[in-house]
């Protein structure tokens, strides 16, 4: 089937690679020449302007947005003109699910098909694949079945779940990786909410990894003063773990293996101190979202939001608040901030 | 190499029979006769009584103690007159680390070494091997390698992690799934880690596909009145969504995946309303304790906690709590506590 | 000063009754005539249709509304075309400050004034003044000082702050009660987070009290199976606390003394089991919004959602999370969900 | 009545100050002579050395200890041999409960009683009087009664609880600030919990604080790459709030009232941006032990943890979870750190 992609970028250039690899048919797109010129080079067919990319698609056309969500209105306003009812647009990209239900209203009236896309896999996708939430109409989403097909990991050796009769059921595409979840915006929904839990599943890790790094505190000389608690009991703390080989014992066997341990493993390898990061962490988006669902939902989510402010505050932003504590200290008890860096953390 | 085995319960049972499997002999011992017999018929040498069970394991004694970490100190003080200076006594279960430090330090009183093995897999160990994290003497958990090589999964086909060598560098037995992390205690410290991070990870996925089971809360007709927030935008919550089919496209190429992505698939395939649970989760232990190793190491573990907290409020222990915050708003605001069920949650 | 009240709810009629108190002019319109006899029993002019109300209003006309948020704009569609460019909307009750934003400029284009005025002190406002948080035009607030000033405490035997030069500084009225804060929505941004800490204040009272009342665990007769973690210490669970005179100590002389404490002491004066409450708590919007706010900016809010989430949970919203991860426990671990009912909580 | 204290630092010379304008007699020791020569011009009893300090009390003793908690052991092991039976010796510190239960039988042998007093006050108990929560034994505790009375605020100006008979109900002395809470250590449990929720309500105050303090956000201008989310509504953030007017404010008539408040409005009045303090916030040990206690009794303390949690993030605690989040992040996305610092929070 074919396919035109817009935006090459680290995610989309692999995208491309990976449907070249499963025969699929690409028109690519992109502000990069040499990126074009490389996706050539493996089979596609370059564009030098928007104008020629939708030119050399064949109706209806299925155009495949991998941009940074913050462009794609402006992107869709230089797209849209050119475009006849029965066009697909996909926004494959991270999206807010409310832009989606917004976008395929606005589309709906030129009769162009719209459909949200969730993608995760990262820069390994390439190679394992992309596990896709979609969001759409049904009969465009089964049209487009070869791309998500292609690009999804497939069934693999990931073994089949107790109770699903096989890999291959028709209209059961979650054993290969890709799922149509529902009208507009579901795909971005279901992807939200997946980095909602990736958020909280990252933070579970770095938390206990941070716990048995410090479980040698006992031997650390404590300061002594009215503002330092003392460990009680020291001897329970005189560890000095090897992270980088707990985290690898873990991938065996134990009940939290996956693949953000296995992540996790790989960077403890290469530098066990982490001590090329700052330990400002980003965020990007979907977290929020996911907290704004739940609250929305009147549905707890204490673990997920946890995560996202330990973001926050990684990059500073409670700083303020912190002094509002420590002058409230001072104030009713007179107690003097101790400015004195903390050694071993 | 031999080893003998008391508590036949579901893990220690199934430790055994892996260990035939694997051609280690095995002495076993327990309370339920026709378990006893079960291992026999499967080549275990059976004890009828522990003098029995002593008298037929060769000096030094290996024994691996599979029982509750509740009765570990009874049947230490059982067993400890019938040992020999030089004897291992291998605590298997859940112990408290701080019980681990004390017990070695009793033991060694009597020339009885004490090793501490944090055991993880549950029940698919037998099959999948058991992820084993281990505390205690250098030599004496090198002369019990056999044994936890043979509970261990193995390097089987799981990816190198980049960077390691191989798989089978001399000591660093990480990669076969068992790993010596330290003195006494150690292993139970990590493992007890180890379960803090499941449970942060097991409450990410839990939030998360709660809010996902409520992404149709703009469909349900809402309460109007004074004590009920309306729903902003109920068109944005409009998604009746498939959680078995969504935990599914998860387990294929997705950031999250993950062991436990793969039995939430199961449970959620089997049972897709859950409606034979009540959703009172209970805890054992490990998970408090990891609390209070971030306490006493001054870690923040905001994720860990609250999903340790969320199982105490899954069993009603916030009710008192929640009483005394509708005292305040009748006190204040004159507000009345709605009692009439919410639906659809 | 005259002023124009519509709705005449609890908060609504209790202003009204002490504008007149401090001989202002009170115009009084609302559903229930026999509030409105009241009223006007007490110095109210009443009106018995919106008409007759805005007719007995003084140009330029200054109209309070005291109406639930989600009839604002209702009321102010049938209000706006009986009014006259000069004329002053202020919106007393809870409204979401991007409505104060969006009606101040959906207004404006017919020369109304809008001003939003957070407003705390519940029933209690009557006799202790309300607590005015005040936002839009400036010229607009500085003509309703006399009514913001007759609603307000006042300064009261309010200790001074230190620093602060005298009560009565013209344009610093924060000492008498009520605040500009800024432009649009501002008063209801502020109120929002007023009670977005309101619910972190009570949340901090209603845990540590939870903690008070359990202090007697260990006396009770815990389960012994292998779901229940056992107490390792129930020696230091004896006490019986009698949380009433808890509540009472702690109202003199400590540094958790406030107005909150102080109506959970009568609360628990009153009925120290809190019987008639089932522990399902309410939440009315600003704590949602607050958290949203946080999101927005990056600021971490652990404390402030954490009070939130609570309450979702108190109304059973976690339910189908806890499920989750009771079925998870079963999968891994095959454990049991124990129904029985816990006591003493 | 007679009362010897040791311990002259800030909370020990002024209960001693305070003890004297109460006409109680005081023997003082501490390890500053010129406090001790301060206090004897007040009308103190200055000893300079143990034996003199006990040799100049009457028996039975009173002693009491106002010594960090790091020393009491200390202190009592010099001080026991020197005591007799029936007397008392009083830790008004903030030792663990755990520890007066274990003084407390310790001191038994030798017919020694042991009284454990949680103060709370701070700076000011010199003039507003200490609450005191108190643990040991009642005919004890009874006999001290003009000390707590002394110390205690009294009832004030205090309004009376709803429901309360009086203020001077026999036996019921929290009316007057000071109760006996229970047997040995339930002084310090609840002064535990106090604090406990005192950290709480501290914690939902600076968040609040906080989110008021970026409520300009949307005036700042934002980064714009992938590792930055895009504020989506820059114009609902648009105030720069006034932090000292607004929590002078809420002093008057709002809901969340309350002595803390009080001192917040203080420190912010004398330097709204807090520039004086770093944000690195102390934790003295009560915080953690009623988390400890929460989860000794399975109670939720979600948000007293957060609270907690805070503190330890404010001193970089959580840098190396942080580290590991953006070693995560790196590894799945190719996602670089930004390093840049953040402006304006």
């Amino acid at each position: 089937m074919q396919i035109g992609m817009i935006g090459l970028g680290r995610m989309g250039s692999n995208m491309v690679r990976r449907l070249l690899q499963k025969d699929q048919e690409c028109v690519v797109y992109g502000s990069h020449p040499d990126v074009v010129k490389d996706l050539q080079e493996l089979g596609a067919v370059g564009a030098d302007s928007l104008e020629n990319f939708v030119s050399r698609l064949t109706k209806p056309r299925a155009i495949w947005l991998m941009v940074p969500a913050a462009v794609v209105d402006q992107e869709l306003a230089k797209l849209t003109p050119l475009l006849d009812s029965g066009d697909i647009v996909i926004d494959g990209g991270n999206s807010y699910y409310r832009d989606d239900i917004r976008r395929s209203a606005e589309l709906k009236s030129s009769g162009i098909h719209h459909v949200d896309v969730g993608t995760s896999g990262g820069v390994f996708g390439l190679k394992r694949g992309y596990c896709l939430m979609i969001g759409g109409k049904t009969s465009v989403v089964r049209h487009l079945s070869p791309i998500f097909a292609g690009l999804a990991p497939g069934a693999g050796d990931v073994p089949v779940t107790p109770g699903r009769d096989s890999h291959s059921s028709p209209g059961r595409t979650a054993e290969q990786g890709y799922l149509h979840c529902g009208a507009h915006g579901a795909g971005h929904f279901v992807k939200m909410v997946h980095n909602g839990i990736e958020y909280g599943i990252m933070a579970a890790y770095a938390e206990g990894l941070n716990i048995l790094h410090n479980a040698n505190v006992g031997t650390r000389s404590g300061d002594i003063d009215a503002e330092t608690t003392p460990l009680r009991n020291p001897e329970y703390y005189q560890y000095t773990l090897d992270l980088p080989e707990i985290a690898e014992v873990w991938r065996r066997g134990s009940v939290i293996g996956s693949w953000l341990l296995d992540l996790t493993a790989a960077a403890l390898q290469d530098d066990p101190a982490l001590a090329k990061y700052e330990g400002r962490v980003s965020d990007s988006g979907e977290g929020r979202w996911t907290i704004l669902a739940a609250i929305d939902e009147a549905v707890p989510a204490p673990v997920l939001s946890a995560a996202l402010f330990e973001r926050f505050s990684s990059r500073g932003d409670a700083d303020f608040a912190s002094k509002i504590l420590s002058a409230m200290r001072n104030e009713f008890g007179g107690h003097l901030e101790r400015s004195a860096p903390k050694t071993g953390a």
